[in-house]
Order: structure tokens, then C-alpha cells, then sequence
């Protein structure tokens, strides 16, 4: 059997060591292509070292040096620079690329990899969520199949498989609740950083675990669920599953429901979708049914938690609303991070920066990243007006 | 659209009203050609005359006279006797039949399907406890599809729609445990046949009620998955789960595990063995996750519910073992609502019945009904003994 080519966008961060974790695993069906990192170069150059991809690329330019110098003794071609990442994902020999970039700038490499026909594992759920319409159009006229890697849109995915056309009444989203669940407003406007870094059942990056403190993250699998399954906002729930054993429901049109279940290892869905639509074999934990001895599942709270009504909201509108509220997320993340604003003023940051966003219909790539600089200038000024307050 | 047309057995009972009820719903799909039942002579004339199917038959000759009569004014012909049951199926335009007859005497009418190519909606699970070997290989030489609709096996059969062959390690079978799940030894020595049929989730006929309450109900289950999705018994779980929403797991080699769930209403397993492989749209109560706010999982206690790990004793062996611990059980449970044996003799029956039953390794149908006849004697010697102690 010849292995299968993987280009791995994002190896260095939560997702990109985990898909290396388990490619490591079965090295007679994968052979990393391409390996692709931000800023990273000290572990980008440990994993090409260890994994001798063809190529890799590091985002920020000033590493380019340090990365060629750690890699001069091995026949590895070294890039630097965003740009570069979408050019040699394009030419990469790799069938499927794992697109595991963080925010935004996970968007131009994986519509780069959508455009090639290539078959996409996605972690990246801001790709969808800020470019839905392009990302699906683009991949229907290539052919481009694209899996979901987050859990929730994995157990959605595994659900369907096998299921007639038209079938689905309605999805239901699991949400562990993050650590903050059971805490009124007050407690909530008083949370500190690394309170919110602590979720209580997944290990993840800092950006994906505040947004799930804040229910943001919920938020954008919504939207990424719209376009993944092509389903109706309306008809997408989430439901407050503190255990997160169950990943996701899908209800079908007969009154019967199916879950997809496992322990809490991002490590499964990035193994269905590198499998798919194989299942490998594996020697992952196994979930033991007899430890669950009480699954439980709640409404969300929308006003304590209002990230999630706002990103209905700008699923509703549709055209750029969607990308102007990821990207005042994602500034209003770092600024909390920071410790320049409180929990509670992140959704207000993005309500801001939807109001004053200008609306556009059905907008094209350009008018996308000018939305995205756009609001990012205007979370960017509202937080420098809070600072002052204060 | 031509209707489909359906061969009912078992017309009368707590499936075959059901499975009417649900038929009746789509009068545009449907249509009912063959409606047999044993002894509900009434009922079937009813049925009849509401549907207007080519043909009935009731399975005991003394109700014929009144059955001509009653549907005397119509074309429908009408037969009478066991025997007739098998040839009138065989002969049936129906494609799919549905098999709900209770206990050892669905089997062969069931093969009769099975050997004219029809397609089967099985709810008769004594069929393959008893001769799943059978009726196995001949559904692969006819071509004949099997759909399960118990609800369990409905649940594993939906969880493996579009799922890689070899992919399955484990399956987890749901049991309700019954309105006895906390009752001592001691109180289980005293109960009464009425408390029995009183399950806490589902309205079932009373067979069933009685073998769920015992767990009989998932050894035979646990069998008939065997057979169904040809899985080595070590393989299959039980697990206690009270609440009776999960209807059952499927665990893959790569550690994922899926589940169906939806109201304990044996409707829906009839809806999707009826629609399948599409799914119908249908107006019966929908699942609301909001209500589930505790479900709970616990291991089955194999000590108290003796006729679990019998039926594991009897799979293992294998041949004639599980025809025997059937018939056992039938006779048992006939006992037990007479009031003649008490709960905890049940599985005393069966197991004293399996030791004095002479072990064949690959019985053909002449065997099988030997042994059935056979097993049949010695419990109800082994209860006529019990009784004159008493």
C-alpha cells in the first residue's frame, strides 16, 4: 500500500500535534507532505526533523533563517512567509490537507487547498464561518471533499454517513458549558484569564478554549454547521452536555435521533477524517459505558451567555456579518487575554462591531478581508475606548 | 407511485396493531396484502375489513367458519391453519412481510419469506435465537434483506448505515432492567405475575413484558444480534440504562461509538424497517433532549437475572442450545403468568431444561422442531415435579 500524502497546516499548534500524534501512528498509510507553522520555528523544526517532509513553510518571515539553518542537513525545501503557504499547498503532491490553522489566516491556504481538488480534514472552523459560501461553492466545482475535524461536526458527519438526502430534521450541537456554567453575571464580569484557560474537559488551544468558556465557540459550529451539512440556523440547537461524552445529535424526519459518543480526545475526529470513510484501527482509550453513570443535558443560558443569540444573528444576515463577528472575536479574545477588558465585554465588543459593520450581501474574497481589517479596527477602537474608561 | 405491498403475521398483536397504525399513515406507500393472525379471530375480521387485503388467515382452524362469515361480503380469501400460513406467504405478491408472530411459531412462516426472496421487517426475535444459522444462510441465497425492528436492533442496524465492513468491535445492547432492576432475591422470589407486566417504558404483549422483566428478553436479544450482524457473542454487551432513550451502541475499532435513541415507542422501529433505506417523515412525538436530564448506565447483574448469562451459556455452545432455551422459556413464562411457577424459577426451568437437552451441532429444521418439542416436555415435567412440591 502507498501511503497516503498529508500537508499539515498549523503543525505546531493543539490540532497540528495531535494529527502528527496520530499519523505517527500508522506509518505505512501516512507520509506527511508538507508541514506549515505561524511562529513557532523551535517545534516546526523538530517535527520536519523527525517526520522529513518535503517542504515546509513558516508564516512569520523573521524565523526563516533560524528554520533553514535547523534543516541545512537534510534535503527539506524551507518557505517563508503567509503568501508562500497558499502557493505550495497548491503544488503540494499531498491528496489531503489537514488545515489546522488558528483564525483568519487559516482561510487564503485552505481555499488555496480547496481550489487544487484537494480533500481537506478541518479544524479550522473560522474557513467556514467567515467564507461558508466560497469555501463550498469552490469545492463543489473541484471536488474537493471536506471532513470536519472539530468533535462536534465529526459526530454529525459519522451520524449521516449511510443516511438518505433530506432526511435530517434538525441538529443538535453538545456544549460541555466550559468552566463557567453555573456562574451568575456578577461572577462572570469578575472571571480572570486563567480562570477561562481552564476548561473542565478538553485540552485545546487558548484561542478555542475562551471561546468555549464564552459560548463563542459554539457559535461559530453553528455557522460552520450551516455550511458543512447545509442545513437551516433554524433547525441547528445547542444543548448544554456538561460530560461531553455525546459530541452531537442529529434528529431525522421519522422522530429517530443518532449521537455520535467517545471520550473527550481530539485525537478521534482527526483520526476519522484522515480514515474516512474508512475507520482505522486504533488504541486510543476506549469510552466504558459503565462510568457514565449520569448524562445530562440543559438549555444554554442566552442572556449570560450572549455570544451565541449574536452568532445567530449574523448567520441570519449572512454576507460579511458572519466575518466581522469572528474577527471582533478574535480581537476581543486577545484584549481578555490581555486582561485590557472583562468576560462580559467580549460579547459586547462583538455586538459593537456588528452594528457598525457595513453590510454586504454576497461578498467575494476582497470584501471579506476588508471586513475582517475593518472590524478589526473597530473592536480595536471601542477596546481602547473602554481602556480609557477605566 | 405504486403502494408497496406488505404481508403482515401476527396481525393481531401488540407489533402487528403498530405496525397497522403506522401503515395507515401512509395510505399512498402502503398497502396491506396478507393479514394472518393465531387466535384473535375478531380483531383479524376488523383489521380486515379496514385494509382489504387479497387475503387473511387465522392460525386456528375452529375460527374459520366465523372469520368466512364475517368477511363474507367482501373479495378477501380467507384460510385457516398454521400450515396454510407459510404457503399464503410464500405465495403473496407482497415484497416485504413483516414478521410479528410471538415465540417459536413465527419461525416457519418467517422461511418461508425468507426462501420466496421477500424482504422482512423482523420482529419475531425466537426466529434466530432458534434458527439464525437457517434463516441466515438462506436470506444470502435468496437475496431476502432482514430489518430488524426490535428497537435495539433497529438502533445497531441504524448506527451501521454506511459503516466500513469490519469496523464494528463492539455492540452494547440497552436493557431497560425492568420493573424488578432493584428488587432483592428475595423479593424477586415473591412477585406476581401482574407487577411483571407492568414494564416501566414500553407497552409491549405480554411475552415480552415477562421475558424483560427476567432479562430473558435481552439473552434472546443478545442472540438474535448474533445472527443479525454476524458478531461473536463475546462481543455483545448488556448494559442496565433505565430510562430506555439510548436504544443501543455501536463501538468502532477506532474508539468512536454511535448510538440511535428516540421515546420508547415501538412505532418508530416499524417506521424505519417499513421506509427503509429511506427514512419516512412522520408526525409520532419527537425525542426533546431537554427532558433528559439523567441518563444513567449500570452493569446487569448477572446473579439475580439468571437467564442473561444462560443465554450467553446457550450461544456459546451453540446448534440446538438456544432452540432449547427458548422453548424453555416459553414454557416458562406460560407457567409463571398461570401462576404456577414463581419468577425465580424461570431460569431454573430453562437451565435445567438446557442440561437434559441432547446437544446437536448444526441442526437442520428437523431437528430444531424435535428439539423444540423435546424441551418443550421436559420443562413442563420439570414444572409439574415443582408443583406437586408445593
Amino acid at each position: 500500500m502507498i501511503p497516503e500524502r498529508i500537508a499539515l497546516l498549523g503543525s505546531t499548534g493543539s490540532i497540528g500535534t495531535q494529527a502528527l500524534d496520530v499519523i505517527s501512528r500508522y506509518p505505512d498509510r501516512f507520509r506527511v507532505d508538507l508541514l506549515t507553522a505561524g511562529n513557532n520555528v523551535r517545534l516546526l523544526a523538530e517535527q520536519a526533523q523527525k517526520f522529513l517532509p518535503g517542504t515546509v513553510v513558516i508564516g512569520n518571515k523573521d524565523h526563516y533563517q533560524k528554520l533553514r539553518a535547523s534543516l541545512g542537513h537534510t534535503q527539506i525545501k524551507v518557505y517563508a512567509g503567509e503568501e508562500e503557504i497558499e502557493k505550495v499547498v497548491a503544488d503540494s503532491k499531498a491528496g489531503m490537507v489537514v488545515a489546522a490553522m488558528v483564525g483568519f489566516s487559516g482561510l487564503k491556504p485552505t481555499l488555496a487547498a480547496v481550489k487544487a481538488g484537494k480533500n481537506i480534514a478541518l479544524a479550522n472552523k473560522e474557513t467556514l464561518v467567515v467564507a461558508g459560501e466560497i469555501i463550498c461553492k469552490s469545492a463543489r466545482q473541484t471536488g474537493s471533499r471536506i471532513i470536519p475535524v472539530d468533535s462536534e461536526h465529526s459526530a454529525i458527519f459519522q451520524c449521516l454517513a449511510g443516511e438518505p438526502a433530506g432526511s435530517v430534521e434538525q441538529i443538535t450541537l453538545t456544549a460541555s458549558g466550559g468552566p463557567f456554567l453555573n456562574h451568575t453575571a456578577e461572577m462572570l464580569s469578575q472571571v480572570k484569564p486563567y480562570e477561562a484557560l481552564k476548561h473542565p474537559n478538553w485540552d485545546m488551544g487558548n484561542k478555542v478554549t475562551v471561546d468555549s468558556a464564552s459560548l463563542m465557540n459554539k457559535g461559530l459550529e453553528m455557522i460552520e454547521a450551516k455550511w458543512l451539512f447545509n442545513i437551516d440556523p433554524d433547525k441547528i440547537k445547542v444543548i448544554i452536555h456538561p460530560q461531553s461524552i455525546i459530541h452531537s445529535f442529529v434528529h431525522f424526519t421519522d422522530g429517530s435521533v443518532k449521537a455520535q459518543l467517545g471520550l473527550p480526545d481530539m485525537r478521534l475526529p482527526i483520526l476519522y477524517a484522515l480514515g474516512y470513510p474508512g475507520r482505522l484501527r486504533s488504541d486510543l482509550p476506549r469510552l466504558d459505558l459503565n462510568l457514565q453513570n449520569n448524562l445530562t443535558f440543559t438549555e444554554p443560558d442566552m442572556d449570560r451567555f450572549r455570544n451565541l443569540p449574536l452568532a445567530y444573528e449574523a448567520i441570519r444576515q449572512g454576507g460579511n456579518m458572519p466575518c466581522a463577528l469572528n474577527a471582533a472575536n478574535e480581537v476581543a479574545v486577545i484584549a481578555f487575554l490581555a486582561g485590557r477588558v472583562g468576560f462580559l465585554q467580549m460579547p459586547e465588543i462583538v455586538e459593537y462591531t456588528m452594528e457598525k459593520t457595513e453590510y454586504i450581501p454576497s461578498p467575494g474574497m476582497g470584501y471579506l478581508e476588508m471586513t475582517n481589517t475593518k472590524a478589526r479596527e473597530i473592536s480595536t477602537d471601542y477596546i481602547n475606548k473602554l481602556s480609557r474608561q477605566t
